[in-house]
């Protein structure tokens, strides 16, 4: 297995929003992630980062509405 | 190792343009891939989707200028 964790950028800060993602979808500003353990979490952000060998999707709170 | 492959969708097709991603990097409009090996490509699309499981990432062209 090989999973990725979702980090969700705050400023100067980084927050894990979810574990072992599985499934991450991109609409407009809108992102879902999907983990293996069926958990969703739909963020308002912006995808910035997926680095494979740090198992990381990184992603910027998106300000505007 | 868990590597995903990065697809590029155009109209109804899918051409996939690198094996093996490592890194990806999202900068507006741009989307920058790098693989295991170091081969580096650089689109103009939008991300859609990330698939653990399938290990797909998935871009479609960006029509705009």
């Amino acid at each position: 297995m090989c999973e990725a964790h979702a980090y969700l950028r705050k400023g100067s800060s980084e927050e894990k929003v979810l574990e072992s993602v599985d499934l991450m979808e991109v609409e407009g500003s809108t992102v879902r992630l999907v983990n293996i353990f069926g958990e969703q979490r739909v963020l308002h952000a912006r995808f910035l980062q997926y680095n494979s060998r740090e198992g990381r999707l990184l992603f910027e709170a998106a300000s505007e509405a």
